[in-house]
C-alpha cells in the first residue's frame, strides 16, 4: 500500500495532468470551426490537429502499450495524428493536415475525452504499480504542453493571412517604459551545462557537462522594437555586410524589409498581435524575429548573439519569473531597471549554437527516442521561453530549436561580446 | 402598369431566384463547417467561398451599380470575395481561399440573406422598370448554378485527400446494362453553329455561324469503365503512341496509371463518388477522364474526340434528358439500346477543339466582359452537362472549357470519325 | 537504267542534300566550340547537339533501316541524340543537352562527314531503287531545315545571357520607311485549306479540305516597332482588359513591361539582334512577340489575330519573296507601299488557332507518326517564315506552331477583323 | 635595401604563386573547351570560370588597390567574375555561369597571363615595400589552390552526367589492403584549439582558444567501401531510426539507397572516378558521402562523429603526409597497420561540428570579411584535406564546410565515441 506521501504524489500528477488537458481547449475556447481546421503553412498545423494529435500521444506512447484492456477510439488515428514518428508507421502528409475535416472537431472533443477517461484511470490504478512510468507520463505532458505554445504561434499565423486582421483576444498591452541596455559579465571559466536532473527535462538537455568559456558579456535585458526600427531606418536591411550569406540571398528575392508580422501604414508602424494590429510600441521587445535578423542586428552593433552556454550560465540562479501564456495578457512584459531581466518568459532568445547533441547524448531506444535527437542539424537553439510557453514548462537547462529562416514563433534578441 | 404576363414574367424570375438560391444551401447542407472551409488545390474553391462568391456577384454586378439605396453588406467583401475581375479591383489571392477563416459560415448565410432581400426587392421593384437588366440577372443566376456544379466537384476533390473517404451523401447507384456501341453518321455540309437566341445564353455560345463539316459519325453513348479498363489492361498507360507529347511527359513523371479517382485494392477496382468508395461498375460511364486520357482512349481505338461543331450538329434536336444534379442520386444512368444517348446530362464530354472565340465574338464592355473571354487560351471545350449540372441549366449550344490535365470534373468519353 | 530526266531528278536532290548539310555548318562557323556548347533554356538546344541530331535523323530514318551495310558511327548517339522519339527509344534528358561535353565538336564534324558519305552513297546508289524512300529524304533534309533556325533562335538566346551582349555576325539593318496599314478584304464563302500535294509537305499541312469563313479583312503589313512602342507608351502592360488570364498572370509576376529583346538604357530603347544590340528602329517589324502579347496589342487597337484560315487563304497566290535566313543580312526588312506585304520570310505571325490536326488527320505509323501529331496541344500555329527560315523551306500551307508563351523565335504581328 | 634573407623570401612567394598559377592550368590541361564551359549544377562552377575568377581574385583584392598604374584588363570582368563579394559589387548570377560563353577559353588564358605578368612585377617591385600585404598575397594563392580542388571536383560531377562516364585522366589504382578498425582513445581535459600562427591561415581557423573535451577515442583509419556497403545490404538507406529527419525526407523523395557515385550494373558495384568508372574496392575508403550518410553510417555501428575540436586534438603531431592533388593517382591510398592513419590527405572527414565562429572570433573589415564569416550557419565542418587538395594547402587547424547534403565533394567517414 502506497503511503500518503506518494499518494499525494499521485493525485499531484493526476491534477497536473487535467489542467494541462484543460488548458488546450482554453486555447482554442476563441475560435470557431473554421479557425481551428486551417493549416496556413506546412510549418504549422490546424489548432483541430494540435487537439487531436496530443491525445493521440498520450494513447499511442501509454494507453496503448500499458493498458491492457485499453479500446481504441478509431483504428485509423495512428496514422492521421502521427507526426512524425517513424516507428510507429506512416504518417498523413505533413502539408495536408489542414484538409483533413473528418474527424470534424466534435469528434476531436469526444477522442479527448476517451483519452481523458482512460488516462485517469491510468494514472489511479495503474500508475502506482509503475512508477517507471511516471517519466513518460510527465513526458507526455511536457509535449502537450509544447503543442500549446504551438497552438498560439500557429493560428497568429494563419489569422495574418487575412487582410482583416481578425482579434483572437482583446486584451490590454502593459505599459512599457524605457529602460538603458546593461552589460553583465561573466569570468571565463569551466561551467557545467545541462539539467541537474532534481525534475523533469528533455532527452536533449543532457548529459550534463563540463565547458569552458571565454569571458563574455551579456546584456541586461532583449532588444526593443525602437532599437530595431533604428537599425531599420539606418538601412539594416539594404546593407550586404550585416547578414549571413543565406539570409542576404533571400532577404533579396524575396523583398523583406522588416519583421515578420510588421506592418507600415500611412508612414506609422503596426504590428500583428493576437489582440489584432495595434501601434509598434518602442520600448516593448522586438518579437518574432528570426536567427538571420537577430545575427544581422546584432552585426549592426558590433556585437553577436550569446550561445546557449553563455546563456545556461548567466541565467544561473534567476528567477523563472516573467510573462508566460496568459490568455488574458498576450503581450510581454516592459524592462525595469538595471538588473539582468527578461530571461524567462516574454521572448525566446536566438543563441548563435546550432542545435547539436551534448557530449555523451544518447537518444533513447524506439519511437521516443525520434523525439528530439533526429532533429538536431540545421537548427539553433533558443533559451528562456516566451508568453506563450506554460508557465510550469521552463527551466534554464530547456533547449527550444528552430530553423535560423522561422518567424512565427515568439522570439526576441539578447546580445553577448567575448570580453 | 405591367400587364398579367409580363407581371408573370416577373414573377418566374423572382422564383427561379429563389430556387436557384435555396439550392446551394442545399448543396452544403450535408457539410459541417469544418467541410466548407477547406480548399484541396487552387483551382478548386471552398464551399463556404462559392457561397459568399455567388452572392457577391448579385451585389457587385446588380445591387451596387443599379439599386441607389443599396447598403453594402461588408466593404471588405469586395476584395474578399472577388474571383477573377480586374476590372473591380484587386482579388484576394487564389491560392488562399481556403485560410480565410472569418467571415464564418455564419456570417456568410447573413451575407446571402442580405443579398437575397435586396434582390428580391430589386426584382419587384426596379426590375420592371429596367428589363434591359434581365439578361444582367439570369447571367447571375447562371453564374450561380455554374458554382453548384462546382461545389460538388471540389468538396469531392477535397474529401478524396481524407484516407478515410468520407461520404457526401448516401445513395444508390442504378442498374447498369450492357449497351452496344452505335455509330451515328452524320453527312459533310455547312451547319450552323451557337446559340439561336431564344433563351438565355452565355457570350461564348455566340454568334451563330456556318461551319463545313467533313462527313463523321459519333458514338451512341458514353464509353464505359470496362472500356476503359481494358484499355488500361492492354497498357494503355505504358503505350507513348497513344499519348500527347504533354500528356505522355507527366503521366511519366506523376507515375499516373489509372483515373484520378480510381483506386485498386487487393486487385480489385474502386471509384471514390460522392457516396464513397464503390466498386467500379463495368457499364457505368467512365469519369473523371481529363483530355489527355480522352485522347489516348480514342487513339487507342483508331478513333478520335469529336469536334465541338460536331457535337453540336450531332445534339440537334436530342431531348435535353439525362441526369442532372439530384442529392439523392450522385451517380450516372446506364445506357440502354442503339439510339444516340447520354448526349445531355450524365458527364461532360471531351471535343476536341480548344476553347477559343467564335467568328465576330466580341466579349462586352467593362467587367461583364471578364466572364468567359479572357479565358480563350490552352483550354479545350466540354459539352452536355453532367450529374453535378443543374437540370434547368444546360443546352446544345452550352461551351463548357477546362484544361487538358483537369480531373476533377464529371467528364467522359465520347468518340468521333471522319468517314 | 534511269533515263537522264530522272538522273538529274536525283542529282538534284543529292545537291540540295549537299546544300543544306553545308549551310548547318555556315550558321555555326561564327560560333567558338564554347558557344556551341551552352543551352540556355530547356526549350534551347546547344548548336553542337543540332549538328548531331540532324545527323542522328539521316542514320536513324534512313541509313540504319534502310542500308544494309551501314556502320553505326557511334552506338550511343542513339540515345544521346534522340529528340523525343520515344518509338526508337530512352532520350537523353532534354534540359541537360548542355552539359554533354563529349562528345566534343570535332568529333560530332566527323559524324556529319560519316553521315553525309554515307547518305550520298545512298542517294547515289539505293535511292533509285527506292524511290518510294524520296518522300522520306526529303523529310530529313527539311528537318535540318527547321533546325537551321533553331540554330539562330537558340544562340540568340543563349548569347543574350550574356550581359555583354555578343555579335553572333556584325550585318547593317536596311533602311527602313513609314508605311500605311491597309485593309485587304476577304468575301465569306467555302475555301480550300492545306497543301495541295504539288511538292513537299508535312504530315500535319494535309489533308486538304473545305472551311468556311465569313467576310474578313487583313493587314498589309506587320505591326511595327513604332507601333508597339505606342502600345506600351499607352500603359499597355498595365492594362489587364487587353491580356488574357493567363498572360495577365504571368506579366504580373515576371514584372513584363516589353518585348524579350526590348531594353531600355537612359531613356532610350534598344533590342538585341544577331548583330548585337542596337537603337530601336521604329519601323522596322517588332519581333520576339509572343502570343499573349500579339493579341493584347490586337485587343489594344480592338482588333483580332487572323485564324490560320484567313492567313492561308489571304496568301493564295502570294509569291513567297521575302527576307530569309540570309548570314550577311540578319534584319527583316521594311514594307513599302499598299500592297499585302510581308507574307513570308520577315516574320512568323501568330494566328489565334490552337493547333490541331486537320478534319481526316491521321499521323503517320512509326516513329515518323511522333514527328508532328504529338504536339497537337496547347500550341498555336505560325505562319509565313522568318529571316531565320531557310528560303525554300516555306509555303502558303506551312504550320508552325509554338507555345503562346515562346519569344525566342522570329514572331510578329499581323492583324484581322471579321466585316 | 634588403638584406639577402628577406630577398631569398620574396623569392620563395614569387616561386609559389608561379607554381600555384601554373597548376591550376596544369589541371584544366586534359579537357577540352567544351569541358570547360559546362556547370552541372548552381553549386558547382565552370573549369573556364575556375580559371578567371582565382585571376580575379589578385586583380581585384592586390593590383586594382595596390598598384597604382595598374591597366584594368576587361572592366566588365569585375562583375563577371566576382563570386560573391557584395563590398565589391554586384555578381553575375551563380546558376548561369555556364552560360557565359564569352569571354572565351583562349581569352581567359591572355587574362591569366595579364595577371600573372602584373602580380610579378608587384611581388619583386612593390611586396618588399609593402610586406604587410604578404598575408594578402598568401591569402590569394591559398584561394586558388581551393579552387584547384573545386575545379577537380567540379570537373568529375559534370562529366557524371554523361552516360558514357568520360575519363578525365587514366590513372591505376593502389593496392588495397584491409587494415582493422582501431580506436584511438583520448583523456579529457582542456584543451588549445585553433591555428598556432606559426604560418599561413584562414581567419576562422582563430582565435585560439580553450575547449573542454570529454574523454573521447576515435578511429584509426577512415570507413571503407566494403564497410559502408554491408550497411547499404543491412538495409542503411531504408531504416528511418538511423537517419536525421531532413536526411529520411530527402532520401524518401530522391529514393536514394546509395552514394551519388555509385552504380550497380547487373549485379555488380561500380562507382565514378576521374579515371572512369571502375569496380568497387571494398578496402578503399568510402568516398563522396554526405553528412546525412555519414551521419546515418555512424549510427547504425552506435557511434557518432568526431567534433572538430576532437578531430584536431587527435591530429596533434601527426605527419602531414597522405594522398594529395596528384593527376597522376586520383585515388585515395589504402590503410595498413594499426596507427592513427589517413588523418590528412585521401579524404576530407565529416565532424559533427555546425561550421560557426570561434570564440573572439571577428571577420576583417571591407570585402575580404567576406571570404568566410558570412557563411556560418547550416554548414558543417570537415577536416584533413583530400586526393584533391594541393600538398602544401592542408594543416591540423584547417576548417572546410560543406553544406549537410553535399556529395561532390571528395568526402569520407570517421567514427569517434565517449568513453
Amino acid at each position: 500500500m502506497l503511503n500518503s506521501n506518494t499518494q499525494s504524489e499521485f493525485h499531484l500528477i493526476s491534477m497536473k495532468f487535467k489542467m494541462v488537458r484543460e488548458a488546450s481547449l482554453k486555447i482554442a475556447e476563441p475560435l470557431s470551426e473554421e479557425d481551428m481546421q486551417v493549416q496556413s503553412m506546412p510549418e504549422a498545423s490546424p489548432i483541430k490537429w494540435h487537439l487531436a494529435h496530443t491525445s493521440w500521444a498520450f494513447e499511442t506512447f501509454i494507453l496503448k502499450p500499458h493498458c491492457k484492456n485499453y479500446r481504441v477510439f478509431n483504428q485509423k488515428f495512428e496514422y492521421l495524428f502521427n507526426s512524425y514518428y517513424n516507428a510507429i508507421g506512416q504518417q498523413f502528409p505533413r502539408a495536408q493536415r489542414g484538409l483533413l475535416t473528418r474527424p470534424d472537431y466534435k469528434e476531436v472533443l469526444a477522442y479527448r475525452q476517451h483519452i481523458d477517461l482512460n488516462m485517469l484511470d491510468f494514472i489511479e490504478k495503474l500508475l502506482p504499480e509503475n512508477e517507471s512510468l511516471i517519466n513518460l507520463l510527465l513526458l507526455m505532458i511536457n509535449h502537450e504542453q509544447q503543442h500549446q505554445e504551438l497552438m498560439l504561434t500557429d493560428i497568429k499565423h494563419a489569422f495574418f493571412v487575412n487582410p482583416e486582421y481578425p482579434v483572437y483576444k482583446k486584451s490590454k498591452s502593459p505599459e512599457y517604459v524605457a529602460s538603458p541596455l546593461q552589460w553583465k559579465k561573466h569570468a571565463a571559466g569551466l561551467y557545467e551545462i545541462g539539467h541537474k536532473n532534481e525534475s523533469f527535462y528533455f532527452d536533449n538537455e543532457g548529459p550534463r557537462h563540463h565547458a569552458y568559456l571565454d569571458s563574455f558579456a551579456i546584456t541586461s535585458r532583449l532588444i526593443t522594437c525602437g532599437e530595431y526600427l533604428e537599425f531599420i531606418e539606418n538601412g539594416g536591411y539594404q546593407q550586404a555586410s550585416l547578414w549571413l550569406s543565406e539570409a542576404w540571398s533571400s532577404i533579396q528575392s524575396d523583398k523583406i524589409t522588416s519583421p515578420f508580422y510588421w506592418i507600415k501604414k500611412q508612414g506609422k508602424w503596426f504590428h500583428y498581435t493576437l489582440s489584432g494590429l495595434i501601434p509598434l510600441e518602442l520600448n516593448s521587445p522586438v518579437m518574432h524575429i528570426n536567427y538571420f535578423e537577430a545575427n544581422a542586428y546584432a552585426a549592426s552593433v558590433d556585437k553577436r548573439l550569446p550561445t546557449e552556454q553563455e546563456w545556461e550560465v548567466a541565467s544561473t540562479d534567476i528567477s523563472l519569473e516573467g510573462s508566460y501564456c496568459d490568455l488574458d495578457r498576450l503581450h510581454p512584459c516592459t524592462a525595469r531597471g538595471n538588473d539582468l531581466q527578461q530571461m524567462f518568459g516574454e521572448l525566446w532568445q536566438w543563441t548563435s549554437s546550432s542545435y547539436n547533441a551534448y557530449p555523451g547524448f544518447k537518444a533513447p531506444e524506439g519511437a521516443i527516442g525520434e523525439y528530439n535527437g533526429k532533429f538536431m542539424v540545421n537548427q539553433y537553439v533558443l533559451r528562456g521561453g516566451s508568453i506563450a510557453t506554460p508557465r510550469d514548462h521552463i527551466r534554464a537547462s530547456y533547449r527550444n530549436f528552430f530553423y535560423p529562416d522561422a518567424s512565427w514563433q515568439y522570439t526576441g534578441i539578447r546580445l553577448a561580446e567575448t570580453i
